[in-house]
């Protein structure tokens, strides 16, 4: 049979999803029966899936471009982090808001120094900016993978937790303005002209207005606007309001340039499960129980996905993998300066350190940015270095989780007994 | 910002699941309110937001084609066949069973039949297999419709339900052979062989083995599959399960030819709920429970799609709408000869009758494989014939619901009082 017009072929993207559903859940149970969070089980999976193309499965090849699962992969990732949002404590957030700033402002300064740094050692004769640029993607943390961990860990409301997840709202802000001069500097330098400091100005000026309205919304308007929908009525109803406030606030996020996860997170922050329940014939529903089932479904496509973008041939590149792994080295290194941003006493300060470290998409937005930018004739991120972004992001993603569990179990052991 | 290779963007997508969801919720809160089924008022918000363009709202006309919407709606009418399926009874279906046979076989020879006549009536110069090809997208009833009417009066499980659903999936599997002979008469005509009746058997036979095979898996596989499963740890783990199935078998079906919604009803009907619950620290958990949150989501999206698709332009061409009322009026009373193949008594005939009207995007497929087949040098469903069949879909697509309602709720009115 063949497809109506504008018909997109379902039947591919079933496919997909059997084996990304499969792997998920064989990965997660095998890393759970050892004590290890399910997304690290999901990666790993999700890396067998994408390298069976090395064992002559070559059809598989294709599963790790389809935009139809990239899409459910993206909506998912978005609804992991509206439920983190609404794990999270708006209270214990601001507490700790002075440590989030500074972990995130040191996050973003040491990394991108190394990076910068690293880039003239390896490549003194390429051009100031290509430098410049190879440090700015690395500023940026990619929060998913580490609320994924806390969520596993039942550590979302930790101080770790949150200082973590407040950084790394702030700090995608801040890679934001990073990303934007560094690209209008080579913008400036192609067309002859000065970098004018107002567009950075106008960047920051959105962030902030975009955060502020987030927080003014869910102050003043969310609660009438839920009130204006339990008027109506049919099945649902919580569910699909609360749904179309997160999509709405990651679709306004992705509008000024942010990154929609942090749309989402800002969303489930100023919903508090605690007062959004429905109550129906089958009993009291909280909107985070609401959740579990889509979430169930979707998430485990963004990590299993993450792992089939590793490409396992790159590290037979020796030329691209001494470069990559030095960029490692300095994304990792870098993000452990954060710890000094703690200002708490308790914390434990190499556990923030730990959890800032995935670079994930965020990295990997920024590299193919970059390779679409000139400057006097040549690439700013060549093959060579986007290869090298993309294991650093490989590494970095995997390594977080077994890291972070670590650390945080080592934490628990004295007050409470380990789980099973 | 920009996106990295292979990213589809999400933002678009995340703006038309707003519009989508604000329209499904307030057209279905609307018309609950007067009494009738969420989906009517879902299908007349699609229709509004899908003819927006018709009031200088031109931007929004792209919302109708992208293929990520295209692929959660899809998605989405798979799952809503699972739901249909999970809350069909075997025992009744099989108890039914002849009647189904006779309804679908009446259904699929009495609308071809009138539809070949129509074509030949208004194109009396154009070929015999043009007449037979208009015909043929007649026959196929689409269930998505019919069985969202049944859920929202909570009426699968009754005897019209079942023999409906009975004779929508035995309908498809009659459509596709229909479709299979004429699409191989028009090949044979084209290459001047002769036609092989060969090839029919051979896809008889492919779905026969589905079938067969499908209710195989139910009886013998599945409940050792399912205790496999319950061996591996991790949250969620009924659900994934279960979703792997009924993605597989709707897979399957697409693989042979057939619609993928069959696969994923033959799913739901061989999982039963009451055996498939899961207990967790929340409490019991029945798998149709957990599947209504991820329906709530993405059922939605498939009927104010199928509204959106609605062009009403076509009804100001009134040289295209003589043809496409004629042929209407054929899809409808063609299957109201169904209603002579009820064997029970006590049964509501013309609710049966009614139920088979919609064609849905099964007829737009049969028309849109019309559009890609030529014969002596033109095409067997040329623009106008096209746009016909758009009008017919839309027309029974939209017509059923009210229909439908006000004949199963006249038989209720003497057993029990109406519901407010």
């Amino acid at each position: 049979a063949g497809a109506a017009p504008g018909h997109a072929d379902v039947a591919p993207v079933l496919l997909a999803l059997i084996l990304i559903l499969a792997g998920a859940r064989l990965g997660g149970a095998l890393f759970e029966r050892f004590g290890q969070p399910a997304v690290l089980g999901e990666l790993c999976a999700g890396i067998l899936i994408g390298n069976l193309g090395l064992l002559g499965f070559h059809q598989l090849d294709s599963l790790r471009d389809m935009p139809g699962v990239d899409m459910l992969a993206q909506i998912g990732v978005v609804f992991l982090l509206f439920e983190v949002g609404l794990e999270s404590d708006v209270e214990k957030m601001r507490a700790v808001g002075a440590s989030s700033l500074l972990v995130a402002t040191l996050g973003v300064v040491a990394p991108s120094l190394l990076g910068w740094g690293v880039a003239k050692l390896y490549f003194p004769h390429e051009s100031e900016f290509i430098h410049a640029f190879v440090g700015a993607t690395l500023c940026a943390t990619s929060v998913g993978i580490t609320a994924r961990v806390l969520s596993d860990l039942k550590k979302v409301d930790s101080k770790e937790g949150q200082i973590i997840l407040g950084a790394a709202v702030i700090d995608d802000v801040m890679g934001l303005v990073v990303l934007a001069i560094v690209a209008g500097i080579i913008e400036s330098v192609n067309r002859g002209t000065d970098f004018s400091a107002l567009s950075v100005v106008w960047i920051v000026l959105k962030a902030l207005v975009f955060l502020a309205g987030a927080l003014w919304i869910g102050r003043v308007l969310s609660p009438h606007a839920f009130k204006l929908a339990s008027r109506l009525r049919g099945q649902g109803l919580l569910l699909t309001t609360a749904l179309m406030f997160c999509f709405g606030l990651a679709y306004l996020a992705a509008v000024i340039g942010l990154a929609p996860i942090v749309g989402a997170f800002a969303a489930g922050l100023i919903l508090d499960p605690v007062h959004y329940r429905e109550f129906t014939e089958r009993g009291e529903h909280r909107l985070d129980e609401l959740m579990k089932p889509i979430a169930t479904l979707l998430v485990p496509i963004f990590f299993v996905l993450m792992g089939m973008r590793v490409d396992l041939r790159v590290f037979g590149n020796t030329a691209i993998l001494g470069f990559a792994g030095v960029l490692t080295l300095a994304a990792i290194a870098g993000k452990q300066v954060c710890s000094l941003g703690v200002l708490e006493k308790g914390v434990d300060r190499l556990a923030v350190g730990l959890g800032m470290i995935p670079r994930g998409e965020v990295g990997l937005i920024f590299a193919g940015i970059g390779t679409t930018l000139m400057v006097r004739g040549e690439r700013v991120i060549d093959d060579a270095a986007f290869s090298a972004v993309v294991v650093m992001v490989a590494i970095t993603t995997v390594v977080t989780p077994p890291l972070l569990v670590w650390k945080l179990r080592q934490g628990d052991r004295p007050q409470r007994p380990a789980k099973a």
